[in-house]
């Protein structure tokens, strides 16, 4: 690919935050070459949306896959009028969480942004040229994907092993940037709690 | 691949049941040649074990994932000397909740086999050919992969989203076999109650 080679000087430019979010994501996975950054860089697409945004409503075809460069994007369900949270998406992290990817598979689910995002959005039919351009992402996305899987899994032994109580003291050692930036009735629902008794979980942490 | 083409006629046999279990799946993913097929079996190391072996510890590196061709693997934690079951895999599941996989990971698990067990053990020294012989299953993985996040990430949100009642129905209509050949008590523990609390809860949808 001549045109990556003569791309390559300018590989060594600093990046974005929220481009280096994305390239921190993928050097955890394995190491990858300024050219193959810069290809990656010209082939997705970055998009921000308003606070409040949905990007997903329960019934809707979901034929879009996100990463998260900044912001907080929210999972929840409408269970009897309820909003029912069941998963907060925060820089890093791939919004997977409605069907696989492009398999036009009808949202039981919503998606909204919680907080003003940048995010990239993956359609099908760029898949096909970024693969092609890229093979080598073939082999990273399988690894990434099966890390994503690694944790989900582990987040659903945690929600059977765990009371409410330990599983918001795993958030504070996990994620506390969540209980800052989540508005407490949406970590309760997240939790499985009333919010009346979040805030009796969390006195009895304060008062420890 | 010389050796595949020879192989070729003999892919017409018809293939034993294991073996169509693992066929079933990669062709649910995507359309596989004989010939691929041939390659796969060849590759992959099949072996069966006793009812009751235990195949990882908690504190054992988890270095070997597994897809089960025939029987039932358990998952469990022990939380106080108590055995609290988290995920049971059975015919044409993966078995990849110990971490990812050939990260070398301290399980917090164990894997037990419920039932006599003929499992696919996959070893992180025969990956490397495994892709180099078949590089196309490199996205049939990431799929794959991307197949079982999907399903993970349901069974999150649904174990959120519902009470014990409404996981023992939804198992009762997504894995109807589970509850034949699955102990009640390991049940009770994956669906979050107590044994009796289970009874209670067979005996309300009984009467319905």
């Amino acid at each position: 690919m001549p045109e990556i080679l003569i791309r390559k000087p300018q590989a060594t430019r600093r990046y974005a935050a929220v481009e280096q979010v994305l390239i921190d994501y993928i050097r955890q996975i394995a190491p990858i070459s300024d050219a193959e950054i810069e290809t990656i860089l010209e082939l997705i697409t970055i998009r921000s949306y308003p606070k409040g945004r949905l990007l997903l409503r329960e019934g809707q075809v979901a034929n879009i896959c996100y990463f998260v460069l900044q912001g907080c994007i929210r999972q929840y369900f409408l269970v009897d009028g309820q909003e029912k949270t069941t998963a907060f998406f925060t820089e890093g992290m791939p919004v997977s969480s409605n069907g696989m990817p492009f398999d036009n598979k009808i949202s039981k689910s919503f998606l909204v942004c919680n907080e003003a995002c940048t995010l990239i959005e993956g359609r099908e039919e760029d898949e096909a040229e970024f693969f092609n351009r890229l093979p080598r992402m073939e082999m990273l996305g399988r690894i990434g994907v099966e890390m994503e899987l690694q944790k989900s899994q582990e987040a659903l032994a945690e929600y059977i092993l765990t009371s409410p109580e330990e599983r918001y003291l795993n958030l504070l050692e996990t994620r506390p940037d969540l209980l800052e930036r989540v508005p407490q009735y949406q970590l309760a629902s997240f939790l499985g709690v009333t919010p009346e008794s979040l805030s009796r979980i969390r006195k009895r942490i304060m008062a420890k």
